[in-house]
């Protein structure tokens, strides 16, 4: 099996593929090993957000005051020194995963000769591959519009804002998506002033509205500015002063002048950069490949998995992918039932966390639900951590008091998710969580409390009409 | 219902009780509601532990270097004023909660007349309450053997050390049980020479070894002492020298001195303080109270819940005791079946937690079980965390692949455990772990981890013997 592209998806394929035993060679175009996830994505984005929490002190406020700053005067530094050390030993276990299962890893960029041949080029220097089976694994790259001057120092985007060379103090996230929010919360915990400028008038559109509100609420208390609804018609460098700014000039008319921006609109997929057309592989516009549930594509012994096959385009959903590509291409696809559901974790300060069914979905199809919700200020461990503002609410089915979404913002939520979700997918009940103990002083009570809440709620229903019995689990 | 106490136990049962439209008075002879937990025990030292965390610095050591300090000179105001702040914010909670409910809140200590008939005695004045049902959830106190002279200065107990004044530059703990190991390695983090002095060989026994091990090993890095195997003949305060200190003699004959000392073993049950003779309940030499598995006394209409009834002794299992005491009164005892496991959490740094069976029990039971490990190290999250000493052990049944325990050391451990709670209580078995996605970057990756690292091990003994396929769950 050949891999193309060491990302979290195609390593998980790489090791499932080495530990039935196959020979397997994993292609990679960087400098280092784990894609984008490792190089400029997911890892450094998650490690300067830690940095920033602990250099900021924003969770020590509720204690020493709105003023306090864990270090006065954070520089870019203070966030790459953190960022570098956690790459490097990422890289350092990827590299030892893949070295302990025998994975082959070849250096340079890989593309079709033939449905079953890679070549491989570095600096110069072509080799050829063989294989049965190829998965394709590539990634994505941002987007940007052609016109926008992309200098890497006052216009930037996901990729470059990691090479940061000195704190704004103002800055302007141009897209409002996942990463727009996160980048724009950690910069405004550090105190640049944020605007966010986003097309649509709801963010984040398929998280629960609540738990929406209540980040964009959060977010304006860090002075997070806020332009929904409106389109950048142009974003151009200003170098008529003595530091050169970023100027966005909107529909509207109105203009935006911030020390930078970080062009955040999209991403595209790289499957155009791999002569797939030499294999017979189908690509879209957007360089995505298409792939069934199985993650085979329209060509048999060729796979795709990650973001290359576009939503839902998360770390996580893309490992298990290249876990399930693998044992598919070896007719050892494991067909126990699995549940289909996974969670959503959005890296915001305070984060985000969803899983299962949300209000706007049930309601849509009819399906009666009530509401179980806990707030961290209630919860003693809420309240030691100085969390006043987090939030667990519960989403129950009225008739038979099944758990049927959770959705949490604060401290620990993209944790605290997978309680609800291992009850979610066992098809358990509130009365699980009413009954269950959970350790004192946990963020987890909220669970009891939301299920509480949900009980006391349901009561007054069925008051007025009897409950349906919960179903015993299958 | 009159309710003795306002611990957890105790405010659990008279919500309950009210909720279900009952007339309750709880009565507390401490000035704040909340009993031990909020006043000298749960609360304070959990909030001391998070800012020893934060003012240690201890977690950023792995980017910033052993030495590294978030703040030089740690003061015990510095930890007395967080404390504060939250015991403060918890008791408001509470008398909220209570009077929200419509529960009489009744200052003083509470003695029983007769059975049905409770006194409470404040500052002279006394006032007679009437229950059909009375719950007794009066907790316990630090037990301090006769003969050692308990200054709450140089010779503290768990409730003294809570009025700490200065930060001791060395400290002995007697009793290495869970709250002497907490205080250890918070004042062990705040850079104090701690030594831990304790009968047993093997410390936290009911805990599985290999956390015990770690802990032992992580504390020992903060150059905790152990004297285990070792009793403890005089503890005594010298006052020869500037500063008072106190000396413990082993009966090995080493003398220990050290400039505080914290009693921390074993606790004394209340019971002996409410007259409970006149109600016909009997209290045993620790001043416990025998209660069955639905709470009530050998008085029938006469409860017990939390520390007062021994064992588990935890204000999570208290809040679950006083609730359903509550309902078991009315007569509105919910009789679903429910799973008879609850997490254990101890508040050490790193902190444990522990569900389910231990590899020990299931030996001695001749159950056949497999391991599954992950460390910390080893996941993305961990990295970001700083984290490298963390580990999640999973104990499998062998035969039918259900998850039968979780041992957990690290950050985040005693949130994490309610995930293979969950699992447990259903009936799960490792493939649900296999197959979930989880957050990524999160630390409950690690059960995933853990999972694939038990069915890899199952695949080389079912290459031996085939497996007996997994039960459905019920």
């Amino acid at each position: 099996m050949i891999v193309l592209g060491s990302g979290p998806g195609g390593q998980r394929a790489a090791i499932s593929a080495a530990k039935l035993g196959k020979k397997v060679a994993i292609v990679e175009r960087m400098r280092e090993l784990g894609g984008v996830c490792v190089a400029t994505g997911t890892i450094p984005s998650k490690t300067m957000r830690e940095a920033a929490i602990h250099l900021s002190g924003i969770q020590q406020r509720a204690f020493y005051g709105a003023a306090y700053r864990n270090k006065e005067n954070v520089t870019a530094d203070d966030l790459r020194h953190r960022t570098q050390m956690v790459m490097m030993r990422e890289w350092e276990v990827i590299r030892n995963q893949l070295t302990r299962n025998n994975v082959d890893i070849v250096v340079g960029s890989g593309r079709f000769k033939d449905p079953h041949t890679i070549t491989v080029e570095y600096h110069g220097d072509i080799q050829e591959l063989q294989g049965d089976f190829i998965v394709v694994a590539v990634g994505t790259r941002p987007y940007m519009p052609a016109g926008v001057e992309h200098d890497g120092e006052v216009i930037m985007n996901a990729d470059s804002i990691i090479e940061l060379k000195r704190l704004p103090r103002t800055m302007t996230c141009i897209g409002g998506g996942v990463i727009g929010l996160e980048y724009a919360s950690i910069f405004a915990a550090l105190g640049v002033q944020v605007t966010v400028i986003d097309q649509a008038i709801e963010l984040l559109s398929f998280v629960d509205t609540e738990i929406v509100d209540a980040l964009i609420y959060q977010l304006r208390q860090l002075n997070v500015v806020f332009r929904l609804g409106e389109k950048v018609e142009q974003v151009a460098i200003d170098r008529s002063g003595d530091t050169p700014r970023a100027v966005m000039t909107l529909a509207s008319g109105k203009i935006v002048v911030t020390d930078v921006a970080l062009y955040s609109a999209g991403r595209q997929a790289n499957a155009d950069t791999i002569d797939a057309a030499s294999a017979g592989l189908e690509v879209d516009q957007r360089g995505r490949i298409n792939a069934n549930s199985r993650y085979r594509t329209n060509v048999d012994h060729i796979f795709a998995v990650g973001d290359v096959v576009g939503f839902p385009a998360l770390a996580s959903t893309s490992m298990e992918q290249g876990r399930l590509a693998a044992l598919e291409a070896f007719g050892m696809r494991d067909d126990r039932q699995v549940p289909d559901i996974y969670p959503y974790g959005i890296y915001t300060i305070p984060e985000i966390s969803t899983v299962g069914a949300t209000e706007a979905l049930l309601t849509q199809e009819s399906i009666p639900y009530e509401i179980g919700v806990a707030r961290y200020r209630e919860i003693a461990r809420g309240q030691i951590l100085g969390d006043d503002t987090g939030v667990v609410k519960l989403i129950v089915d009225q008739r038979t008091r099944r758990l049927l979404g959770v959705h949490a913002i604060g401290t620990g939520a993209t944790e605290l998710i997978h309680i609800g979700q291992a009850v979610i997918a066992h098809n358990g009940t509130i009365d699980y969580l009413i009954h269950a103990v959970f350790n004192y002083p946990t963020l987890a009570e909220c669970y009891k409390t939301a299920a509480l809440d949900a009980h006391n709620r349901l009561a007054a229903i069925n008051a007025v009409r009897p409950a349906t019995p919960a179903p015993r689990p299958a």
